[in-house]
C-alpha cells in the first residue's frame, strides 16, 4: 500500500509509538497528582513543551497549550482572543475549516461584528495587496491567515504579512495555522512577531487527537474548557500525557534542512514530470503554478475526469490519495479551488498527493505509475462510452 | 509500586495496548476519508458508539460524541445547552472542577442567568430536600449533578433525582457527570430518562485524552468547537481513532456485575477495618457514614495529620494516594468535604484511596499497612516534638 495522503494524517512513527507504551502502561501517573512519579510527568510535559518553543525559535515562557487536536486550538486562538468590542476579523478565504467554520460562527455571536475574507490569487496564497487595503481601514482586530494551505501547498509569505500587521494595524492579533507548515517549513516565529501559531501532532508521524497553540501573550487568551486548571487555566481536563511524549518522539524525526527540503522537492517535481509523460497526451493535467509550493503536498486537476472516480480507481490498485482534504470529504465542491479560480470541471477533477518525510522515490515512481494508469483506463472508458 | 489512585487515572490494559498500536500503525487512515480504509475506521468508531450505548442501557443513535477528555464533554453538555431564555440553572455543591467552574463562569456570560448549587448532606450525597425546593420554584432549565462522587464516592440516587425532575421541572435537561460511575456501577440511562451523561476512557484502563457525552437529543446541543463537522458537526476535529479503539478494548473488561461488585465492596471493607486495627488507637480516622458508596473509593481523614505529608510518606514507601482529585490538586482545601461540614483539620487530615477492577486482595492488604505504618510514624514524630 502507497499512502500518498499524509497531509490528512500519518502513520505513528516506531519512536512514538515506544513512548506512547511507556508513558499509558510504565508511566501512567496523572500530571497533575502530588506524588513524585506525577511530579516527574508534569515536567517531562513542560520539557516537551520547551523544545516546541526551540523548534519555533521562541523562549518558553509557559507559552505552548496542549490541546484535543489542532482544530480545538485554532478554535481556542480564535474563540478565546475575541471580545465584544471588536470590530472587525480578516480570515484567509483558503483557511482550514476549523478557521473558516469558527470564523462564520463569530457572525452569529456577535451580530456587530465585522468579518471580512481575503480571497485567494490563482497560485494559492492569498491576495496581499487585498490584504494591505483591508489592513488600511484601520479597524482591524484580527488576522488568522495558514501558514501552508492542506488544499495546495501553497506557502503564505508570513514575513510579508507581519509586515503588513506591522505597518497598518500593529495591535491586530495574527493567528497563523501553522498544522501543514510545522516541521516541514523552517519557522521562526520570534522574527516574525506571531500572536498564536497552531500546530498538530499527527500530520507528523505522531498520535492524532492532540494538538498545541503557541501564544506569545497566554494571559489575553480566555479558557474555552474550564475544569481543574491544567494548561495554565486555559485548557483544563487530565493531560494528554501518553501522546504529548509520543509526539515528542516524532519531533526528534522532523528535519526542515535544505537537504530534506529539495529531496521532497525533487519528489514532488519527479511526480509531476513523470505524471504528464505517462498519461495519455490529450488527457488535461493542471497543477498549480507557484515556485512557492510546500513540497509536501501536490494540488492537481485532471480535466474531464471525476477525482472522486479515480481516488477509488487508486485504491483498488494499493494507492490512497485524496480528493481534497478529508476534513471537509463530506462537502461537496472546494471553496478553496473555486476561490482561486477553478471551473467547476477543474474543482470535480482535483486531487490531493501528499507526501512524508518517510515517502522514499520508489513509492514515488510506483505512486506516478498507478495513478497515471488510473487516468488513462477511466479516460479510455468513458471515450468508449461517449461511442 | 501499589497505586491506589484509580479515580485520578489507570494503567492502559494490554488489550487497549494491543489496539492503540493496531490503530495508529497498521489502520491509522483518517476515518474521515472516502477511500474504504477510512470508511471502515469510521465505521468502526460508530461500532464502539453502539457498545457504550448497550453499555448505557439505550439505543444507539448518533447520540455518543467523542471529546478530548470528559472535562470537554461535561463543558460541552453545559456550554452546548444553556441558552439566553435561561432563568435558573441547578448544579450539585459536590461536582467535579470541570461542572463547577463552568457553572461559575456561567454568571460572567449570563449575568441575568441564576446559578444555584444544592448543599451535600454529610454522608456525601445531595440534599435531596434542598434540590426538591429548588425545582418547586418552577424556573428551572438546567440540572447537573454527578452520579458518584470524586472525592468520596458517594452515590447520587439518580432516580430519586430523575423522578424530582419530571414531577417539579420535567422540562429541565438534566446532566449527569458519570466518570466515576460508568463502568462501575450499572446504569440504565433508558429508565432514568437523563439528557446528558459524560464518560471518561482513562479511568477504566483506557488511554488518556479522551472522553464521551451521550446525548439523548445531539441536535439540541450547540457545537463549541467548529471546523471539518465530525462527531455529527457537534464536535469537529480529526476523529482521535486509536484512543477511541483502545477504549473500546477497555470496555470489554468492565465489569458491573453483582459478583465483582461485591469483591470490591468486601476489599473497601477490609481496608477500613484493617486499618483501623492498624493504627495506633489514640489516632482518630474518620470514614464517610454511608450504606451507598462506591466500593472503588474510600475517603478516610486522619484527623491531626497533614494527609499530603501522609501521601508523600506513602508514595516514599511505595504506595500512591490522593489527598483529593488530581484535577484540583493544585488548589487547597477541599470544596468538597468542607461543603459537607468537615472541620478545618478533618480537610487537612484527608486522603483517597481508589481502586480499579485490577485490584488485588494482596495489593490491598499490604497498601493498608504501608498506610498505617506511615500514620502511626507520623504521629509519633509529632507526639515527640511536642514533648
Amino acid at each position: 500500500m502507497i499512502f500518498f495522503d499524509n497531509a490528512s494524517t500519518t502513520k505513528l512513527c516506531d519512536e512514538a509509538v515506544d513512548s506512547l507504551i511507556k508513558y499509558s502502561v510504565q508511566k501512567f501517573y496523572n500530571p497533575s497528582s502530588k506524588y513524585k512519579e506525577g511530579v516527574e510527568n508534569f515536567n517531562a510535559i513542560q520539557n516537551v513543551k520547551k523544545y516546541i518553543c526551540e523548534i519555533l525559535g521562541v523562549e518558553f515562557k509557559n507559552n505552548i497549550i496542549f490541546t484535543g487536536s489542532a482544530t480545538e486550538a485554532s478554535n481556542l486562538a480564535i474563540m478565546g482572543s475575541v471580545r465584544s468590542s471588536f470590530k472587525k476579523m480578516l480570515f484567509s478565504a483558503g483557511e482550514h475549516p476549523s478557521v473558516y467554520n469558527t470564523a462564520l460562527n463569530l457572525k452569529t455571536k456577535y451580530p456587530n461584528l465585522t468579518i471580512e475574507f481575503v480571497n485567494l490569487q490563482k497560485n494559492g496564497e492569498i491576495n496581499y495587496l487585498e490584504l494591505e487595503n483591508l489592513l488600511k481601514t484601520g479597524d482591524v482586530d484580527f488576522i488568522s491567515i495558514m501558514h501552508v494551505s492542506n488544499e495546495t501547498g501553497a506557502i503564505n509569505n508570513l514575513e510579508r504579512i507581519s509586515q503588513l500587521r506591522k505597518k497598518y494595524a500593529p495591535n491586530a492579533i495574527l493567528h497563523i495555522d501553522g498544522v501543514q507548515g510545522f516541521g516541514k517549513i523552517p519557522t521562526n516565529l520570534q522574527k516574525l512577531d506571531i500572536d498564536f501559531y497552531t500546530l498538530s501532532a499527527h500530520k507528523l508521524h505522531g498520535p492524532k487527537g492532540l494538538g498545541a497553540l503557541y501564544c506569545k501573550n497566554p494571559s489575553k487568551l480566555l479558557p474555552q474548557i474550564w475544569g481543574g486548571g491544567q494548561e495554565y487555566n486555559i485548557r483544563s481536563g487530565t493531560e494528554n500525557l501518553a501522546s504529548i511524549m509520543a509526539f515528542k518522539s516524532a519531533l526528534d524525526l522532523i528535519d526542515t534542512t535544505s537537504q530534506t527540503y529539495e529531496r521532497l522537492k525533487n519528489f514532488a517535481n519527479i511526480f509531476k514530470t513523470n505524471l504528464r509523460i505517462l498519461v495519455n497526451k490529450n488527457q488535461k493535467l493542471k497543477f498549480i503554478e507557484n515556485e512557492n509550493l510546500s513540497p509536501y503536498i501536490i494540488s492537481l486537476s485532471v480535466v474531464g475526469l471525476k477525482g472522486e472516480t479515480l481516488l477509488y480507481m487508486c485504491d483498488e490498485k494499493g494507492l490512497l490519495i485524496s480528493t481534497g482534504s478529508a476534513c471537509s470529504s463530506k462537502k461537496s465542491g472546494n471553496r478553496v479551488l473555486e476561490n482561486m479560480g477553478y471551473s467547476k470541471e477543474e474543482v470535480e477533477g482535483s486531487l490531493r498527493i501528499s507526501f512524508s518525510i518517510k515517502t522514499t522515490l520508489n513509492e514515488v515512481n510506483q505512486g506516478c505509475e498507478i495513478l497515471a494508469n488510473c487516468i488513462n483506463e477511466l479516460y479510455e472508458k468513458i471515450k468508449n462510452k461517449r461511442r
